[in-house]
């Protein structure tokens, strides 16, 4: 006979998931990705915030095992797609990445927290004067990075098993605060993702700061691999991508030899489609080196 | 001061992820991949089966709106792949694939089942004659698509909203299993999707059943997406690829018009890690004429 212990999630949704009555148990062979849900005062916020955090299973045989930790930005998007990625690719029978601790981070006030300047300037760059324009809140990126920096890595490190190794994950306004973290505080993460970063944000801010920042001292033994897709695209240009292009091409021109970094273009991919296929390959570029052996 | 009110999975693994003691419990906002784990008593297979059910969140706006139903072969190892894939494709911001029920189907004994002859030839084509063998029990391939078609089927009709339309996807002997499903009952899916399917089986057993069958009348109006990866490749060659090569040609070269097929090759990746990029790229291509109007 078998026996089910199993999982399970939230009353109201779990009973709608269970049609005409049905016996249905939970069962120890299906293992939904679960998280830790913790919630953090922050002081530099002056909020509540909610984190999830993935681990992955126990290893009887190494209890004192420890664990790179990637950072997902836009966590209520993303944090559940690039969970399962790791605990896929960890296996046994597949490994190529190590098992990792992910944390996603969900939005309280997305376009407040993930812009690293206040501008009013739209997508056009135009700007936008309408009364409750969102762009208003623009601008606490750096304090953001201030909260991840000083008060979620801190307490993460301090409760889960956590190697020295971390990635920065994030999409569109995710992207260029990952960018954003890169140039001003290099040495936050060992490694940097941005898909489809938003450099048309305040007039190309942080393409002007790359221009200013970039060098070798600055990002040396970092990764970064970042993405842009059909955002706009016609005839293979588009302003995104010129965008896209032209922080490669400070990173390639001024051959930033420390920096390991890799571009890859999905023109197939729309703006939120493309985080499918880029969170795979970027996992893929960063662990390609990565010693895996057991 | 934090609170921690996560959600969690089972006893055991429940505190093993929650660190230093701290209270856990269920939160609505995270909502991971959660399933129906039903068990139908097969009379096909004369033994229990398990079956996990992912269903999208109830629309209230539609109550009677109905899905289309995927079938993953292999469920234990790639269901929750899936349905995280067809769970943020289908989002109304991203909206590439319609919200679909994913039906996983777990082995109990994968070579019986998902092997269509009895054969004791391995990879190389030598007679496997192991006491122990794995092979001896294989060739059950059949009896478990009669397991689909007559009781798997049924009971997820008539206790699901599902539509009519239906794909089956498959890896390894899993994408074995879709093609001979596809050839000798056609009928039972809308489209099929084998990733690296493994024609080596019985001295190419299904390459041959392929010439023998594939005809334009009998697989009209069908879908079917084929990939292989860099199992064994060598300068772009490999018996593997050959073999998926010819099941192309078959296609291609008969003009099988009424079949819409896709292949692609995925060098860079693995027999173990195609599956990321396969079932992605095969559910982009299956639905890309689809209607996703709301």
């Amino acid at each position: 006979m078998k026996r089910h212990f199993g999982n399970i999630i939230v009353c109201a949704f779990f009973i709608l998931l269970i049609p005409h009555g049905l016996a249905a148990q939970t069962d120890p062979v299906f293992k939904p990705i679960s998280a830790d849900i913790i919630k953090l005062t922050s002081k530099v916020l002056g909020e509540d915030r909610k984190i999830y955090v993935y681990t992955p299973p126990a290893d009887t045989s190494k209890p004192d095992k420890h664990y790179p930790v990637m950072y997902v930005l836009d966590g209520d998007n993303h944090f559940s797609l690039v969970a399962e990625y790791c605990r896929y690719l960890s296996r046994r029978d597949v490994n190529v990445v190590p098992e990792m601790i992910i944390v996603g981070i969900p939005n309280t006030n997305r376009t407040r927290d993930l812009t690293p300047t206040n501008s009013i300037f739209d997508y056009d760059g135009n700007p936008d004067t309408t009364v409750n324009s969102r762009y208003k809140s623009s601008g606490g990126g750096n304090n953001f990075l201030q909260f991840i920096g000083t008060e979620l890595i801190p307490h993460i490190d301090a409760h889960y098993k956590t190697q020295s190794f971390k990635i920065l994950a994030g999409h569109s306004f995710g992207g260029i605060t990952t960018v954003n973290c890169l140039l001003t505080q290099p040495d936050m993460f060992a490694a940097y993702i941005a898909i489809s970063p938003s450099f048309w944000w305040d007039r190309r801010y942080l393409l002007n700061l790359a221009a200013e920042k970039l060098n070798n001292d600055r990002v040396k033994n970092k990764i970064i691999f970042y993405s842009d897709a059909n955002e706009g695209m016609s005839n293979g240009k588009s302003a995104f991508h010129d965008d896209v292009i032209k922080f490669d091409s400070i990173i390639t021109q001024r051959k930033i030899a420390g920096l390991d970094h890799k571009y890859i273009c999905y023109p197939e991919e729309t703006h939120m489609t493309a985080p499918v296929k880029a969170y795979y390959d970027a996992l893929r570029f960063i662990f390609r080196k990565w010693d895996l052996q057991p």
